[in-house]
């Protein structure tokens, strides 16, 4: 598990030849770091005096912020994980027709799965940018330029998965389920593009 | 050094309370991971056949992105030392006259110090986003969305510090040396902007 090993050792095998870990993981490292910021800027809200009566709701959020931050952080292995079963999908025998069926059967399936996990992380950042709308708006204006820059690392945490999610659909066969899967990252990207604007908006007011 | 410990460890601290590690140092990581990606394209341009003509090309800029990845890896603690370097200045004593001139003069050197420090990433991050565009341009198509979120996560690290780098020049005294800094910052996020347009267009192209 790359989360629990050192920084180094990551960047290490993200530089190397090794197409795993790659763009995906990376992104989603973005995304958990843009999620651990959030939630630094609602725990200096809530040490702070003057801002009691936001304390309900920062709680609320830094629980969300928590949970994203969370499951992000496992996405930097899960994609790790699809990337390496859709790699030997594609290193499957194809010395009989049977073979061939069953190779061409375990790639698109594998395919999915290597589109599903990034978008994931574009849904994640969505939610996540939404939090840091709302963390703009009642945070604690001393530490808004670091809202500014979680916002900016999870809108490249969704920017980043989406170049994932698109090479992966543009070999699914399934017309149908890769539409279906365009239409819910296109939806997560509007998300993540319009929070954005508000945030550099309401910093730009209120810091 | 958190570049020697866990991801874990790593996010936890970023996530707590402790202002530091906070926005600076996260940007710095991302534009550590988009240069790690920036050469993990090239190291898979050079093992693929079709590419040899190109090879001297991508074996230079791979030593520039691995360069930049030790610069932008180091500038995640960077970022945290001179951070904590002004966290200390405004706990200076101000009980006499003497200490609070002392306290100010310290600060605005500290200033500096935690506004020069973002800005070398945003300038590191240029860089690497025009290495991107030649990557872009000569390398491996079948990774090219992988170059693409390596652009991404150098646009992030530089928009991210530069978040940073102007909270801090907001209370600099030196109106001049603040302009001058401005300035440089706005070099190089025009150079990362206009170099992530080129590498959208040619992914866009060639991918």
């Amino acid at each position: 598990m790359y989360i629990e090993e050192s920084i180094q050792h990551y960047l290490d095998d993200l530089a190397s030849a090794r197409p795993i870990p790659g763009g995906g993981s990376a992104s989603a490292l973005s995304g958990a770091m843009g999620a651990a910021l959030a939630s630094m800027v609602c725990r200096l809200t809530l040490d702070k005096a003057g801002y009691e009566e936001v304390r309900p709701q920062i709680e609320h959020i830094l629980g969300q912020s928590e949970q994203l931050r969370a499951r992000l952080a496992a996405l930097v292995q899960e994609d790790i994980a699809a990337y390496g079963r859709l790699v030997a999908a594609y290193r499957m025998s194809r010395a009989t027709g049977e073979e061939r069926i069953e190779r061409a059967t375990t790639i698109q399936t594998q395919l999915e799965g290597a589109a599903r996990v990034p978008l994931e992380m574009a849904e994640c950042a969505a939610k996540l940018t939404q939090h840091c709308q709302r963390i703009a708006e009642i945070g604690n204006t001393s530490v808004l330029s670091d809202i500014a820059t979680a916002t900016t690392l999870a809108s490249a945490a969704a920017q980043g998965a989406a170049s994932m999610v698109r090479i992966n659909l543009r070999s699914l066969k399934n017309a149908e389920l890769a539409s279906e899967l365009e239409t819910q990252l296109a939806s997560a990207l509007r998300q993540v593009e319009q929070s954005s604007r508000e945030v550099t908006d309401t910093v730009g007011r209120r810091a």
